[in-house]
């Protein structure tokens, strides 16, 4: 059931779509307390009670003992002690004594005190007190989710090509480049379905432009890319240029579809190319304007986008600059002590996505002119509906690729996220995997991080170790930052063994594939917390490190350096799978209980739940040539196995006729 | 055995005491290649060969994976990437395949590449072509380790008050607030022994100044302190203040004891109270002038100190600050792209600890002119060693609490350190924990890391599961930073588990000293990994996150964000104890093998070895109450248990008298 209370008078989100009425009764579960400015939501927690949820956000699966902020950051470097990530995702699942969902559906900042002030009080913060909050009970927490999903509507669904494995860099430079990463794959084998290409295909990083120097001819390149089973996918970034007879930024003047300061004249940050204005994707004119400029790139050939910087990122602001450069002048010549020493790198520091910029300019929104940081969480998800929006008129019939940076709950219906940049950090990749099942309880299921990291070095092991973790997420992409060292694939010594892991991605595609839309066209999770499958086990809710990936996969990967296996809690008897390559594999039965596992470095390792199945095919080296017809089956049967089967053209946008399930039985 | 390379005409470190001859054959193991400017040694691992050692820097016990660079450094927030810390500690011990340890004795850059290039192959890049190089074999890991510390001399020892619990602040401002900590203490009848005094205490930053209004007679609060079987520890800083009329800054300036750049004028360097000069602690005569300045606070009641900022750190440098400020003001009204604005980052954000201001000044050192960044790894020792040389003048016979930041192996005879700032992170727990038999390896035995983390807010679990780990590290305190939440054990809810877990502390205390006291006397590890004492378990290679602590003790600490337990391998049968408080126990026998064992969060746990004792006090809230004579044994008995208990007055200076040395039995 779910449970609907209206504060004030909220500004409206478009993230829920169902009709939900007004509930009668008092917010259940927690005390109020109302400020002139604030409400907080109290509630007590016992020992046992794990709170899930919060989507984009740091450490474990279990959320407690700590304080998150709702706020579309950009923090590449995130920590333990970070606060937000680069979507603010507001629902979270209270399970123990109680069991219920609450989704704060409020654009600006929400806190989220789980057990960080006091280790067992929660406190949900909503910093107006004009919103939404919605209680929602049900009879587990599969059942909870699935209302919640149901209310915020149908998951975006990626194109069947975009569950290949890309490639991607900050930046290959020119065509010569992306031919060369291409080669190199198909030489070597390793298969591969996506070049990305990052701010430098664009000339001066300007929206819908292509540098024609590095890419005399785009169009051409993508054609010849797609005779070899790859797509490029461009970048699109959130500020526009400011530069003379660029017609966007020309034409985006001259309609006022740019956010204004108070005093009516354009707000002009600096990012890539130096100043830009930040088009108003909250005004459905300007959205509509930009979301067709992605036409430019689509009568290329292009298929697929990821919007950038649309938290927005800024790097300073034209204002805050002056500002700073007059303060610093100020302190030349002087005695700096700690203090004054500070200041003067907070004035640098401070420059970048300060929150007094964000309160200095504004959007035209649903007919009401509304400062940027009262809906600042809603700008990323508005950039990727402008897009989505725009595709369905350009490209009816056909599945864009599109993922974003910044997210809120209702961009899930326009496109997937990738958890943003992160760094080649162990500790990230666990990150990457506890995060998984919160992503998917808040509707973003074509969603990964950037595998291998994409700040800080790389080495072989952690690219080994976080790509038999990729294998498993939808959006498989390895990306890194300009200066950190080349991790494609085939840049490390053993290229066998890479071939080999992305390999068996293409091998279980089938069943990837098929859960994936499942979970899209059902509104379920395809990634689960172990709790949430046997519920009645009570070890299962400690377990951290290990996920349910769809219906018949149990998965525990290996996250820490040297490590030649793991421990791993089986909550009931499973059948383990340890792959070398597609070819390649083992198999063994083992019981309900704690396992010491050996994982090496080249190998995947899974569990089959008992009577599930995998579909597997022969791979391929890229999406269009793997069969899914010519099907081999994993199975762990105790009686029978079943496995529903989901398969399409992979392309069109017709999701749940009779044809696209099959049943597949194994005694 | 001992094998010493030279290569060319070593500057001398003083890191070794024992005259070890040269040796006549080849480096074994190594591979050399020399260039003009640096020789490096690449050693081809296999697959399961293990690399400890490295001291104080970052990653796992093993620390295969990563590139770590020996250079004294100032970095807080380190993270997994970070490669060098504030020791620069060049031992390693090389086991698998081979076994053998390497002491490069160099005190400027080394690089550790150790499988971060190419997964299996080491390498060892020393930045010159001058220096020393020890290959040290042996029966097994813990005589490798013995000879090499045999050879680089006896570990400082530090007063038996020491061992207790230290309360620290960045800062507590004025007596007031010491009485304030201290009463609080008492009052919640935590355990407490010292009182750390941070920078505030002095006036502005000035080395050894006492600011009058906040202190204005620091003799009788140290002396009223003591009554309640308190110390304070000041803090001293590397830098001296440049102020006329301020008596160090005029005496060190008039002899000539500071740094000096090329032009023969004093460098200057920007710290806590604006500019600096650093006094030259390679000088002998410098050094010894500086240590003697102590006499001012052991005049005062003072017994003991911090030595900090000495890597040294450097915020900015006079000149390096004055070109910064003249290159911003050049960037001011230009569109700063990305390129412009990183650059405008940099040039604030590289004033910091920046390389080429180390090259701009000079020491006198055994008789020559050598720039700073030739010997930079040795000023952090140096600078203990003056105060370690002057307490054997002023004190001899007394033993002086010494800790220090930076560090270079040969200032263990000296000093201990802790583990510098750190962060309230949980991976900063596990850092601790792992690192502790590294220092361990190179003479650091009165360690510890800033229990609870110094930067970022802690929270009540983390501190919790901090201390349960730190109640067994000889230097065991709990410091934190300016704006972040206090983090005094009697901040938190539940006082009374804190009294629990730090009485523990007070009634293991003659294990832990004892423990200390032997590894000092006789250079062993108090804290080893598991496959040092179980050579020939192959599983106990594995173990990274359990450690041996003296005879009869292995640990397995929490130290996971919401863990309700842990897994712990046995390499042998052992007694579990799981202890709330000190007269709170249970006991269980387990068997060799893994096992997943529930630690409740005001828990402690640890396991009896077979046939070991740990001796056991009635606790006390200060060292000086504890009873060493009154003693219960904890035991698992399977033959008969034997302990050998070091006893002293704790703070003499002889240590290896007869009848310090009494031998337990259990049957």
């Amino acid at each position: 059931m779910i449970l609907k209370y209206v504060y004030g008078t909220p500004i409206e989100t478009d993230a829920v779509v169902k009709e939900v009425d007004g509930a009668e009764k008092n917010i259940p579960f927690f005390n109020v307390e109302k400020t002139e400015e604030t409400v907080t939501f109290s509630y007590q927690m016992e020992e046992d009670d794990i709170v899930y949820g919060l989507g984009e956000n740091v450490r474990g699966i279990n959320k407690r003992g700590f304080l998150y902020v709702s706020n579309c950051s950009d923090d590449p470097c995130h920590r333990e002690d970070t606060n937000s990530l680069y979507g603010a995702h507001n629902f979270i699942l209270v399970d123990g004594k109680e069991l219920f969902g609450v989704f704060v559906d409020f654009p600006e900042k929400v806190t989220f005190d789980i057990g960080y002030t006091k280790r067992t009080e929660m406190d949900i913060t909503v910093n107006d007190v004009n919103f939404v909050i919605y209680v929602i009970t049900g009879e587990d927490e599969k059942d909870i989710v699935k209302q919640f999903r149901q209310m915020i509507g149908q998951s975006y669904i990626a194109p069947k090509w975009a569950l290949g494995y890309g490639q991607s860099r900050w930046s290959y430079m020119n065509e010569g480049e992306i031919r060369e990463v291409v080669k190199n794959y198909r030489d070597n084998q390793i298969p591969l379905d996506m070049v990305y290409l990052d701010i430098d295909y664009m000339e001066r990083y300007k929206d819908f432009t292509v540098n024609k120097e590095a890419f005399p001819d785009l169009e051409a390149l993508a054609k010849e890319m797609k005779e070899q089973g790859i797509r490029l996918v461009p970048i699109i970034d959130a500020g526009v240029k400011i530069e003379e007879g660029y017609d966007i930024y020309e034409e985006g003047l001259e309609k006022g579809y740019f956010c204004k300061k108070e005093d009516g004249t354009e707000f002009v940050a600096g990012v890539w190319p130096g100043k830009v204005h930040f088009p108003d994707m909250l005004n459905d004119e300007a959205r509509n304007w930009f979301g067709k400029k992605y036409k430019v790139l689509l009568d290329k050939g292009i298929e697929g986008f990821w919007n950038d910087m649309n938290e927005p990122a800024i790097f300073y602001s034209e204002d805050r600059l002056k500002k700073a450069f007059e303060e610093l002048a100020k302190l030349q010549g002087e005695n700096l002590d700690i203090y004054k020493f500070f200041h003067m790198k907070d004035l640098v520091l401070e420059l970048a996505n300060n929150k007094e910029d964000y309160a200095s300019f504004y959007h035209e929104y649903k007919g009401q002119r509304i400062r940027h940081d009262k809906v600042h969480n809603l700008y990323g998800y508005y950039m990727t509906r402008a897009a989505g929006e725009a595709f369905d008129e350009l490209e009816p019939d056909k599945r864009i690729l599109m993922f974003s940076r910044a997210s809120y709950i209702g961009m899930h219906r326009y496109g997937g996220i990738w958890t943003g940049d992160n760094m080649s950090w162990w500790s990230h990749l666990l990150l990457n995997i506890r995060m998984m099942p919160a992503l998917n309880m808040c509707g973003f299921l074509y969603t990964g991080a950037d595998l291998g990291g994409f700040g800080a070095h790389v080495t072989e092991d952690l690219m080994l170790r976080w790509l038999e973790f990729g294998i498993f997420t939808p959006l498989m992409r390895n990306h890194s930052a300009l200066g950190t060292r080349r991790q494609e694939a085939y840049q490390f010594e053993d290229k066998k063994v890479f071939a080999n892991i992305i390999g068996i991605r293409y091998g279980i595609l089938p069943y990837i594939y098929s859960e994936y839309m499942k979970s899209s066209i059902r509104d379920e999770m395809m990634f689960r917390p172990l709790a949430f499958d046997y519920r009645e086990d009570s070890f299962a809710k400690r377990v951290e490190d290990q996920l349910l990936v769809g219906d018949s996969i149990m998965i525990a990967p290996v996250y820490e350096q040297n490590a030649k296996g793991r421990y791993v809690y089986l909550p009931e008897k499973m059948k383990m799978v340890k792959m070398k390559s597609l070819t390649e594999r083992t198999y063994e039965i083992l019981e309900k209980g704690h396992h010491y596992i050996d994982v090496d470095l080249d190998e995947v390792i899974f569990f089959i739940r008992p009577d599930k199945l995998i579909p597997l095919s022969k791979g391929g080296q890229f999406v269009e040539e793997v069969d899914f017809e010519d099907l081999e089956l994993l199975s762990f049967v105790e009686t029978e196995a079943t496995y529903e089967l989901y398969t399409d053209d992979g392309f069109t946008k017709e999701y749940d006729k009779p044809e696209h399930f099959k049943h597949l039985i194994s005694k």
